[in-house]
């Protein structure tokens, strides 16, 4: 039989290294046996107004060592973490707090007022972090062990079409994931990973699992601030970041002629994609960039590519991990290497599904296997390359073309800084491709100068059609591009689009 | 719900990493992708003379890449591997192939008188390694995934009374035992672990298991040559090597004054309590010693020192691994820090049991929890020191005295390489405390000088009353003392004993 229980983490955690730092936050730092103490010490107030094993319990805040402590306070109660977005509106606030049918929520002082917003529409108890430090507690029956079957969390996806879903991540999810991507990464007691990403999303909180699992302190950041970690990986022992295309870029740029030190072992870029010339670049600096593919719905990680393989296979995603799978569809077929389809992955830190969504469940996991949506392929080594998100594919005269290709060697050009490609409609090739790209202020360029630069490396079909300038292009809160708000800004002709180049 | 299955652990390390070495055995070296293919080939063979899933092969070899390959093979057809101790008599090998409903036995071309005796005592279809070879292949539906609830492994214990029980062990046993200790030691890509311990015990067994899953070399050795570790440790880019108390005492002398260079990094001593001297000179020379406690029912380590408390909790087997638990009972009562009791531990490595003992397993594992029989206490840190083996307790004018103290203490002397100690039969105090040593030829010793030294350190009732001088002790194939075999020699007064010290 295999493993349903095991003591609690943080427990366990702090009987193993209670003087290990756990959390390392603006001036603050505090060990593992500090951040047990205090979490249970939550977790009795969040009983004492109401919360019970198996509640639905909405966390709404910035990153904070607060935050933390509600996650593992979770653990104690049993109930469940629904973390949400503080970038939304609080419709959509409202919106997740009833579909994942919470009956509290708690919350960061700093959001308030868009608490009250969402009082106003809702019926659900609120309360702030600091009139939870208030209350005086009563007694509690905690919770000894947890059971890798129980669900911890449940995170909404950004949402492609329709309205966002909820992924329902269990102990097991999260633990498979952590020991997962330390059995393709290693594990040393000298790691320390530093997260600049919201706690909200599954690429900050699954740190937070693997510093209890492996005993290892995380350096948190309230946002990402090129200087603040830039600092940190130089001179704060930091071996592990998490980033996404842009922070890479920045960070890559900030270090100029520089070199991290020799205990940096890993910037783990996810979050779609990247550009070749940032990987190259990256290469022959002998920065240890690591890419990876994972998504909510896979509780991060679930294909990476391996220390050893950095460098001979740039651009890939890498290999499923020790516990997982991966395979390319095409109409339900397994494609050959080398040709595009879905990307089609299955292992134990894959979600059991979306929280009441039934329907959408039958059709995305089948025989365990989720069907992520995402295109790619697999080269005839087996590597993953993932060539874009299939819901942005854009169709023009029949031929299919994934707007990061494009993307990523835009980038490419001195003057640009940033750059996102839609598709937008065209009456006589159906979809076109277009351009979105944020300039950098020393350059001036223009369109037959970015034509000069792409036709060489890309087939006619794939050239923009129209390139148009933007300050900042629509980022949501890690920092993934959001195309469809490019489409939105397009149609309604946005003051955001500066102008068209000529 | 937890993970159930996963793909088969060699197949996925050889996607993974398929031309990284997995076995180095005397010239010869063999990558992961040779391995799964040789496997997979021994596998089809198996098949073609009758094995099945759930078919019960017993396996009976010296330490060999043809049993690595049985090993894995095993994995491919479902089979479950009863892997035999080489020494022992044929009756005892008859007594387990019967015990274990094994229907097959394959064995190395090297025991075949051996093998002659037990097939002339049993049915079972016997097949060399030699004519296994040359066997052609049939098709062959092999088993693609393993599922952790599955069992491989059926191991017998030396047997402290009675007959030798099998030792049920599950892949999600081994899966968690090679997953837990990684969450203590760490991992790198740079790891490699020499194994000169049988194969047919779990100690061998398990880091085949951990090769596999971490993608690390195995050093293999036929058999524990101090000269041939010694030179693997200094110059082959040995990272890890598993020792009982006389190995490392062995490999320290032959260090002398020279120092390990900094890729080794741990020395796992296992196999019962170890000498305080040992560990102190290794702690002097920064010898990365690090304790650990085990048995076959655990799949090998379940309590381990990390290596940041190896040098301040000498004499400690330290902590239970991330997933796993360790308690002190007596009487059924959880002992208080420092009070010895009998040794209690949990965990997903743990056995579900010995095989058709439901008898033993009703008394041996209660709600999940182990009863191992040893003795031990945790500190007030909570570390655990094993005190001794239970069945090995002396009780001495009502007094309770674990041999494993004595013989720490008489090990301290320069003049004595070895010693064991047992209790003798004594009509004043029920049994007294009596002691077997090898002596350094370099020396001569008598009775008072040992009591000189000993007097000092140890209560009047744990001074070994009579002193007898051997030129080797009876140790079982993992070099573990054999205690039971030094009484029967004090018996029938066993022409070993060379003399008793006046």
């Amino acid at each position: 039989m295999s493993q349903e229980t095991m003591p609690n983490w943080l427990d366990k955690r702090a009987k193993l290294t209670p003087n290990r730092v756990a959390i390392y936050f603006e001036k603050e730092s505090i060990t593992f046996e500090q951040l047990r103490q205090q979490s249970l010490q939550l977790a009795k107030k969040l009983t004492t107004i109401g919360v019970r094993k198996g509640t639905h319990l909405a966390v709404y805040g910035h990153n904070s060592v607060d935050f933390v402590r509600c996650v593992h306070a979770i653990s104690y109660i049993g109930a469940v973490g629904v973390f949400l977005n503080t970038k939304l509106t609080a419709k959509e606030i409202v919106y997740q707090i009833e579909d994942a049918q919470c009956n509290y929520v708690i919350y960061d002082d700093a959001l308030i007022e868009q608490m009250e917003c969402v009082r106003d529409q809702t019926e659900v108890t609120a309360c702030s972090f600091s009139a939870l430090q208030r209350i005086t507690i009563t007694p509690f029956e905690r919770k000894e062990e947890v059971d890798l079957a129980d669900l911890h969390t449940i995170l909404y996806t950004s949402g492609t079409t329709g309205y966002p879903k909820g992924v329902m991540l269990s102990y097991g999810n999260h633990w498979w994931s952590a020991v997962s991507s330390a059995l393709n990464l290693g594990i040393s007691d000298k790691d320390e990973w530093l997260v600049a990403m919201p706690l909200f999303h599954v690429g900050g909180l699954s740190t937070l699992f693997k510093s209890v699992i492996y005993g290892m302190p995380v350096h948190l950041y309230a946002s990402f601030d090129v200087e603040a970690v830039h600092e940190a990986i130089m001179h704060q022992g930091v071996s592990h970041v998490s980033v996404v295309s842009l922070m890479a870029n920045r960070l890559l740029k900030r270090l100029g002629e520089g070199q991290y030190p020799s205990c940096f072992r890993c910037m783990l870029l996810g979050g779609g994609p990247a550009a070749k010339p940032l990987l190259e670049r990256a290469a022959m600096k002998q920065i240890p960039i690591i890419q990876t593919y994972g998504m909510t719905e896979t509780s991060s990680q679930i294909v990476t590519l391996s220390a050893e393989d950095a460098l001979k296979k740039i651009g890939s995603a890498g290999k499923a991990l020790f516990s997982a799978e991966c395979k390319i569809m095409i109409d339900y077929q397994e494609a050959r290497p080398n040709e595009v389809g879905e990307i089609v992955v299955k292992g134990p830190m894959v979600t059991k599904g979306y929280y009441n969504r039934p329907d959408v469940n039958a059709q995305t996991i089948i025989d365990g296997w989720l069907y992520t949506g995402d295109a790619g392929y697999l080269d005839e080594d087996g590597y993953l390359y993932v060539v874009d998100r299939r819901k942005d594919l854009i169709i023009s005269g029949g031929e299919n073309i994934y707007p990061a290709e494009i993307e990523s060697v835009l980038i490419g050009m001195e003057a640009i800084n940033e750059v996102g490609v839609i598709g937008q409609e065209d009456c006589k090739w159906g979809q076109v491709p277009v351009a979105f790209i944020v300039v950098n202020k020393s350059y001036e360029v223009t369109f037959d100068e970015v034509m000069e630069y792409t036709q060489p490396k890309l087939a006619k079909y794939k050239l923009p059609k129209r390139i148009y300038v933007v300050s900042s292009l629509p980022r949501n809160a890690s920092n993934k591009l959001m195309r469809r708000q490019l489409a939105e800004w397009l149609e309604r002709g946005d003051v955001r689009i500066e102008h068209a180049l000529d």
